[in-house]
């Protein structure tokens, strides 16, 4: 199983512990993006993971590379040059204060590359699976044009198509992000969202439902991931469910809609370590999942399982492997130490 | 709205993360002291704040200096001489394991200072608001003396005093800081404290008042702030109001008595990073929301939700802005990222 | 009181923090192992502990002797020689992520110790208590070959003879530990277990046991320690109670059979800083209790907070000082600031 | 004496110690600028210094100013907007290997500033002098138009004007470089540069010189510092003198003509902890000096003396006192134990 | 052009800084190998480089492999299996005191690997270089038996092969090195060593030579390099030179013997950032130099540089780019900053 | 061989690295003082070492306790009390900028502490020679009293007495140094002090001596030591000879008089990591060599190379084997690494 990611890669510069930013003396650096912590993931069960994107030519976004070719993903169709790597400074929070996170990721390569710098055609060449996210087409109008151009290049392939919706409002608008994404969702077979991202990028709600809060709606998800699939013809709908109770506990939990029922997994009471990151590690485990062939009760505990263990871990990607998801599954998560 | 705070800055030596004393082989260098807390709030939310105290004058006392006048407070004021710049070092407890402190402040450039060293006509030229803490008059006599022509001069002046009760019993015996609290409370505008406090240094109880189990008592608050609004005139008493579950979980609210009524606040469900420095912030936010007009329930309100987040903080300064007090007000402190 | 402790010193390494061992640029290096743990428990109490094992005469070796020598073991009986100093690396658990231990311990000094090495007599000299675990005797033939020696020349002095049946299933089978520890145990008055060693070693259980879900079942135990004290003629049978909530969170409570009655210690609720060492701590906090005269409730009491403290220190060793422990015993484990 | 610099501060982020970029699994984060540098030296040395730039509103911009406010450099005038603070990685070389930057500057909030950001009447209220160097009219047209004003305000004002020509190839080329520095500097008294900058800036050359090599010639010196001021009407004109044997060893003096007589400084041989922003720190000491009277001999052993020292010292700025660099004057550097 | 590379990998450890062993509180942690070192090298200068051993399935063998794997290197050759991960613990030396190594490298995987765990055939697919040093025959008999089924399957596909001779007198006598290397070099094409290793392994010596002093014998190089091709029949022998000052201060040279002419190099004066892996990256940059068709000064003047620089980067891989090699060539390493 | 050591432990705080104390984040923590360091070298020569301080009843006293237990160094006749611990910030100097002291040692424990404190028939019981130095008796009147005790004890004995001048003009004047050491060194058989102390506390010169610009002055060495040693009856004199190139490059040598000839050493050229403690391991060095009967040249060969090699180590103690040092003046240091 071969599985192409498509998107931004940015150097992350993290305080340490939980200091805040006007503290550092010195970042944590990490290299991450949405899109390069689900290949990870698919790396890292033993998928065939390539990752594409656009990125400088110099040591730091070679250290981005080296990062994910450390851990078996393919780097050989990244493209390199333009300006700058984009960089984000996380900021992690703890008990009532929240994590920060400040951009600094506009004029980045990938924002300013050309149609031209992708050739989808190889780089599609034996695969099996497309995963990008919204993220991508809200850097730049030519990062939504080279996103179309692989979708259209996977579905002629024949190749399925995942998406996490991961609304971004410093990026783009509802309106703007609801225009183009209407457009690529057309091409979508799996989409990954939370009531959030579907109320902000194509406005859809269910009676009930609160994103502010955080109070989950049992009831009103099964709409949404209907009023979704039905609109944009998906085989799958997944939403995350996240209730945050302070920075340091959060309920965790998840929803897979097939076009006929909804199946709801466990909940997880996380003690969070670092957060970014969770919702790519529940795309890598559900791409994992359904790729492999799993029932839907099956994929939605795997990539739960999968994305509460994340949440243990420094840094956006999701460093676990197979057994170890499996192993959450059979005993629950006491986190008795394994000798 | 100029604030003038005065007292003690030391070197704070901490362990790193959760080491003890005897394992430590490096220590997190940060200056603090209870006063220069409340000056760092004070600015932090955008009022003009001044430290007032004496440093000697090697590398070490600058350090200190430049950590505040970072973060906008006025230093000029600072006297330079003396001997030594006091120390301690704190041992951040853990589960069962309370944190610890040892202090190396005695003989330090404040403890020695003379009154002759402050020209309080002069530091107090257009200030609006004066505040202290017990622990600067319990450091020497000399320092008591310094407290009380400070007060003096500020009420002549017409400025709001405020005064954290502070007791510390390694400093002073209950039967001395009743006598020379007794005399400066007599300035005091706005007073901080808690029930410890009310009963060591003013032998002010209430029935079912129990200092040692840390179960609040709720009846018997407003008993106490009464009796010490009453005994010395004070237009506000605020009490802090903390349930220590562990080292790692506290309660947290505050009640704030006006001469009439008693308010309380939310209380808040603290995971805690670093709890130095808790009280102060504390004090910093309640002198803010005083000074800037707020209603009795509002100004505890903002005053215990700054110093909720204050505890998420390492070191002792609350590094937040006015926002971010006022979000978690808003938001109730589900601690979700802000991108 | 001289305690005589005997096993295997190994370095410790940990990746920094939380960091998974793929992540990790550094490793945090202490020294430690089952018995010299118990040993720098024992030190810390006040008691004359002496450490025996075998090491190589190299620099890394030295530091773990230098590391005991500085709490105050006397190291004066270890032999120096052979090839390796085994490892072990150690990474952090966190929420459903339990912790994990790859052993790098084959090939030790002290599995490759011969008997003449140890001269049993000088070291018994003046000694009162000698204590070992069932790792020793797995370590290899010759070790449970010197276990039996030292076991026997201890018998011979009528020192009190104490063992933790630490059951470790990468060194030996259940066959084989039960055929070693069955001799090894004749020679016990005072053996610590919990229900898993019980069963891998002895194959005693009692109805309703399930040592996989962590469930614990009070009713079971005394059935379980009373055939453990009948079966090898043992004065006190203590057993460890732990719920493993998350990697974070541990119930943890004892109880102590005195070949009559069985008494249960409170249960700590744990926020866990390190939890390698906790049985170890309660090791040494047993031998310390019964050593020093305590009552059967008083003794399983102290040697359960002693290692509920254990739970919130970095690093085997529990340092912390007797002062420590009768303080949480007083209190209650509130964790306040010590000033 | 009021001194007001004007360009940059950017975020530096340095690996630890000799690490290479692709090895850095942590950043260090200090708070630089060629004018910022300058700045700090002068409030070092106890002159009132202004900075002025342009930053964004965010945590990490403020982390900057803090950096700057705790060294003393007024604050009040940087105008904060805009959509990103520039960054640069440096990468410390050793031996053969050369330091090694990495800019990521452009698009940065002073680069994209408005003129109508700054009211030069006001910043330049009360102030002596002003300093500015090629970096920034090479950053944007704008930022050369802002560059001018700030010169024909000052001259109106009297202000001394002081320039370090400060080539920068990948910023500007040579030609845009000469004909935009070459209106600047007309309102320059003082001129700082070395060799190269005069040559690629202003084609100013003399025979012998070979910047390629690091050797040194003496004579050419003085004819290119009488072309730039003879050129332009320049008071002084100082050129640094740098030798590179290593990137650890290098030789350094400079010289200074003031429209009459060359004056060379003494040469130290420095062994370099961080060299970046050694020339700033021969600018800051520079203006001390002639701003203070010194006679010229006097004034460029000064500035060479403070900027031997900052070769000794981590990060940009120069943290040295008026004490330190007298001292080195009147002992010649042995580096002895101050106690 | 393909290289494959056979040997050993270990977890290095190393204090930080100029720390000793027993003051280290915590080691670095690198993965390193004269082999693996070998095949970064090729991969910086854009071969195709693999590197074959075999290595435990856990998780510290697996941040091995991904560290190379990270640089380019093809691991997919590895053997995962056995029991451990050799290690050695390096100290840095400093002035006067040496640097010093502690081994803990017995009873490897790869020490322990049988002749049928490696597919020669398979591994040499495609590939133009095979290189291995005179350790890897030294860890084991069985080592050295699957170094000779990999030289003879080589030289049967016509591939060139090279060896550098490595000799480590705490793995093996000269009797054993010379009698096993004796056998093993005649497949040997290329060969590179120093007076030492000719001296221990084969005897061979020339007058004059001394190499304890450390001093350099220009006259007898050429006279034991001509002696080992003579009796091997190899076509090039490489000679590196270092005279070692103190641990800081060494000069660095090389002479390259091509059957006919000696070939002396530059020079360098290297102040040391770390030593280890020197050797290693004059491997890596000979192969290169001469595996691309470089006329011999021009090839040893290659080598040279790119082990000059390997003396400045902390570990043991040489990070450098074939463009940074080159510009020292060009430049001659003052070591000025690259902007 | 048993030697006593009385004098003042202190905490030791330095900065990272070659950081200034103003840029400071963290301290490293340390324990040191100039007899501890000799008690250290003592026992690290395989000499019976005893050091005899008082110190404070805490935690961080006892992190300094351990620290020199761990290297063996017996401290059973250490008295707990009086109010604090000595402490030292020490920040590293570099190229043209020296080291620098800060001393936070007044109204230390030993500074206080009585004569009554310490029995020194008991502590000398079994001991064969004692050292103190000048800095003992400059800390108090008190201080001085007890030297004084413990010389009059130690002669009584017959045990060898030797001390170090170390003349600290910031602890007292020329004057009082002269006048209390005056009396003390009349009990002193073995003398170690450089010419600046032989002028400062005793005012003893000869022709040509400078002790500011660090010439040396071999002519003159051996008139100063006469002079010592025929005023107070003194069998040996040596004095340390340090060449201040810059703070990273120093000449180290020394002298030996023995009533008759002076023997001096060879002369190291020291690249230094850390000074602090050159002096005291020079001692060390000279009384392990004195007491294990070397002639006057071997004696002060030792004594330097083992003192240069402190010189190549972080902290104040000299953590090298007796096997380093003879290997060092076997081999004369050209720092090779030691597999």
């Amino acid at each position: 199983m071969k599985v192409v990611c498509f998107g931004e890669m940015m150097l992350r510069l993290s305080p340490v512990g939980y200091e805040r930013f006007i503290q550092a003396g010195s970042f944590g650096a990490t290299y991450s993006g949405a899109e390069a912590n689900v290949a990870v993931s698919c790396a890292n069960y033993g998928l065939d993971a390539s990752f594409v994107t656009k990125m400088p030519k110099n040591d730091i976004a070679q250290a981005g590379i080296n990062g994910i070719r450390a851990l078996g993903v393919d780097t050989s169709n990244i493209v390199r040059g333009g300006e700058r790597l984009g960089i984000y400074f996380a900021e992690k929070g703890a008990s009532q204060r929240g994590s920060k996170v400040i951009y600094d990721r506009k004029y980045s390569s990938i924002a300013a590359a050309e149609p031209s710098d992708f050739d989808w055609d190889k780089i599609f060449d034996g695969a099996d699976w497309f995963h990008w996210t919204g993220i991508t087409p809200a850097l730049s109008d030519n990062a939504a044009a080279i996103t179309l151009d692989a979708c259209k290049a996977a579905k002629k392939k024949g190749i399925t198509v995942s998406c996490d919706l991961n609304f971004r409002k410093n990026l783009w608008s509802s309106e703007k992000a609801g225009q183009v994404m209407g457009e690529l969702c057309k091409y979508v077979d799996v989409c990954i969202a939370n009531e959030e991202d579907a109320e902000k990028v194509f406005g859809i709600t269910s009676d009930g439902t609160d994103t502010e809060t955080g109070k989950l709606n049992y009831d009103g998800y099964k709409d949404c991931a209907k009023q979704l699939a039905d609109r944009f013809g998906m085989k799958y709908v997944a939403f995350t469910l996240r209730t945050s109770i302070s920075a340091f506990d959060n309920d965790w939990a998840a929803m897979l809609y097939d076009g006929k029922d909804c199946y709801f997994s466990k909940t997880y009471h996380l003690h969070i370590v670092d957060r970014i990151g969770g919702g790519d590690s529940f795309g890598g485990g559900l791409i994992y999942a359904l790729s492999s062939g799993k029932a839907p009760q099956d994929a939605i505990e795997f990539a739960v399982a999968a994305s509460a263990l994340k949440h243990s871990i420094e840094g956006d990607f999701n460093l676990v492997s197979l057994d170890e998801v499996n192993n959450l599954l059979k005993t629950g998560g006491s986190g008795r130490v394994q000798r």
